[in-house]
């Protein structure tokens, strides 16, 4: 089930597992913060949206009482990979990964057809998911707008009204982000920016809005990664505990 | 030089002092926090859209090296209160106040002629400046986005290419904000959420944007009013006194 590349990471938890390259992206703490952050109404379908290894599709099967999870990712050799370790942990029947391109969601999944999309979209600085990290580097500033607007395009079009759209993202973008989210009628919801320490500046941002939803917006709490000491703090060490209802340990 | 109804303020520092009614709104820590958060280049021309009793005209005008700094009103009575503090303060060769409508701004003073644009605008809570308190309780959620971009519309047409936009407001409006300056084309260059202890919810943000200016955005570190002591912050007390050049004292 492994290739040579590849390793296979214990969740350590209800024997979750997830494959893995041996080098290039592997998954962090942002993918743990948007599955914990997204909503889901039970029963509901979830999208993920450049999936990559499937770590936000399994997190979520685990954690939220969602009917379907379908991640989509653009690369054939991660969506293949993805696909077996949904295979591997017995999943097949709430997890599905599909081979496709995020700005051809409309077609794939129909129009106001889910009800929550999730992403983890690549950041310029990263360069996972829709782009390797080589590519990442030389991608314009120009470029890298177009994806954000086509992520959140594609979000709009497949969900249904008031269904939920979660990003996380770079503090950088969060004026991009809630300019395209009004312009595709997902209005922001709610805001929590991800501080590596008290007091200092955010490294990370999550953001919620819902699809033809009406105006309210409330930025949270800072969301400290690490205590003045340099510990995770207690908040980060009970999502994970929360995520893998275990002791998963913190993977970043 | 003061009616009945007004009460005088000593800011402490440099014989600075100000007009206030006794009753009803009295500046407060935004002004001064707005006042701080400003960017002005030595020699520019500043104004102070929504001035009230002047607060933050007269607070530039101490620890700026601005050319002129001109406060505009839409409250005959208050306009005219604001003039006399000027006077009494003797900064009419620094500081000018004038009656008139924000919408009218480009009239006013003529595109593209300022060097900064700042404001601590009426919020829907608090009803200061345009509105009296007993009115703004009335106003609609609609008629409130009117006036933030009536606000941001009126400062692009003013500011000289480049030229600084400061506004503080409450941070439910941050999405309003930031979907108005892309329209407008007032770049949001930093955002600073102001918290009242540390770990809690912000309740007031900082936004400054460049009209026409580079997209580049930073959010900065948190800032916080109190510790968790509840003792004003070490960064608030240096405010106050930067202010004030002095001893003066907390005014919230």
């Amino acid at each position: 089930m492994l290739q040579d590349d590849e390793q296979l990471f214990d969740l350590q938890c209800n024997n979750l597992k997830i494959i893995q390259k041996k080098t290039g992206f592997k998954f962090g703490t942002d993918s743990v913060l948007v599955s914990n952050y997204a909503k889901v109404k039970k029963g509901g379908i979830i999208v993920d949206f450049g999936t990559g290894s499937g770590i936000i599709a399994l997190l979520m099967s685990a954690k939220t009482a969602a009917e379907k999870i379908i991640g989509i990712e653009i690369q054939t050799e991660m969506a293949k990979m993805a696909n077996r370790s949904v295979d591997m942990n017995q999943l097949s029947s709430k997890v599905s990964i599909i081979e496709g391109d995020i700005k051809d969601a409309a077609s794939i999944f129909g129009k106001s057809s889910v009800d929550a999309v999730v992403t983890n979209p690549p950041y310029k600085e990263f360069g996972t998911g829709l782009k390797n990290q080589d590519d990442a580097e030389t991608i314009s500033r120009h470029e890298v707008t177009c994806k954000l607007q086509d992520i959140i395009k594609s979000a709009a079009e497949i969900l249904k009204p008031n269904g939920y759209f979660t990003m996380i993202h770079r503090p950088s973008r969060i004026a991009d982000i809630i300019e395209n989210m009004r312009i595709y009628k997902i209005e922001p919801k709610h805001i929590r920016f991800v501080h590596p320490y008290p007091g200092k500046k955010p490294n990370m941002v999550l953001i919620r809005g819902n699809y033809l939803g009406g105006k309210f917006l409330e930025i949270g709490e800072p969301l400290y990664i690490r205590d003045e000491k340099g510990d995770y703090t207690k908040e980060i060490l009970e999502m994970y505990a929360r995520n893998f209802s275990c002791d998963g340990g913190l993977y970043e």
